[in-house]
């Protein structure tokens, strides 16, 4: 992700291109993620908080797999969008990518200590995600309607923009799952206790 | 899914408004078939097959609940069409949600049947709704370019064909989870044996 925003901000094809096909060990390692949490399961017969955690594994092993195709996807928008010239200045999309990769790291970060109050400040950060994406919207549509020949430039960007708040959203998942996980309190959908411990 | 593009071919203000807000009771579900889950993998410990079930459940429970969002997504980008003359006549788009109701609704028969040729089966038709996201693109971009005043509205079903699209995508992802769950086989990223049976 940090790679095809940088080659998008510097015009840097090379850094782009290496994006493209890199999820091969990531596809690697979501094989054998899924494989040693079944595993797990069926070996050891976890309960409460053990069970909670590796069943969070297994969906959060799916959430980053997407965020490794979401980069791809990136990569490939920010490849056609340099065969234009530049639309703008880009200021709220390097902005998007930096709140993004910060959401991912606290969700991760919050699964491996176990951390509710810092898996709480990700569900936080995805309106200003929310808000910058309506943002970049309205300001490539001004673009586009002044001048016709930024449309297939703009229509790119405004593509990244969306990639980049789903990979907020794969943050926010992880981090609804490490709550559940702490104290088997579901906060979807502004649910009430549903424990399973 | 079906009423929020029934709505838009229609022109159906109260059919689309109907689907806003519908994802309340799949939102109750969604929790409730998790805890569920929970409870049977914690209480009854099952092995091979039942553990694949039941953690794919867990799985597909997340898709389902996103395909939920999907359709409000879809509903919403209607509603906004709407207050614009139509682009042009809908053809694609139409065929794009018969292709994905029909790919989810054999993804779910495929996990209750457990039956491996027809997840297959969906698995083969998600290049199908990916030819039409790129062919519906390709037609509104050249509206744009020509007309400006089309540049709204065409934006709106571009957005629509994208969800569509992602419907799909859960389809598949669930297809593969069904996979999985009977044959122990992981048939994503062209894997081979990973067998946890």
């Amino acid at each position: 992700v940090r790679s095809a925003v940088e080659g998008l901000v510097e015009r840097d094809t090379a850094l782009v291109d290496r994006v493209l096909g890199g999820d091969v060990p990531i596809n690697q390692l979501h094989i054998e993620i899924d494989s040693r949490c079944f595993k797990l399961l069926a070996l050891h017969q976890p309960m409460a908080v053990d069970l909670r955690a590796i069943v969070a594994a297994v969906k959060i092993n799916t959430d980053l797999e997407r965020v490794g195709d979401l980069a791809i996807n990136i990569a490939e928008a920010v490849r056609r969008y340099m065969r234009h010239a530049p639309v703008k200045e880009l200021i709220d999309i390097p902005r998007m990518a930096d709140i993004a990769q910060g959401m991912l790291r606290d969700s991760l970060d919050s699964y491996v200590r176990q951390d509710i109050s810092l898996a709480q400040r990700v569900l936080n950060e995805d309106d200003e995600l929310d808000a910058l994406k309506t943002q970049v919207f309205r300001d490539l549509l001004t673009f586009m309607l002044q001048d016709p020949s930024t449309i297939e430039p703009s229509l790119d960007l405004i593509l990244i923009s969306r990639h980049l708040e789903r990979i907020g959203d794969h943050a926010t998942n992880i981090a609804e799952d490490v709550i559940f996980m702490v104290s088997a309190r579901d906060v979807r959908h502004h649910a009430g206790e549903v424990g399973a411990s």
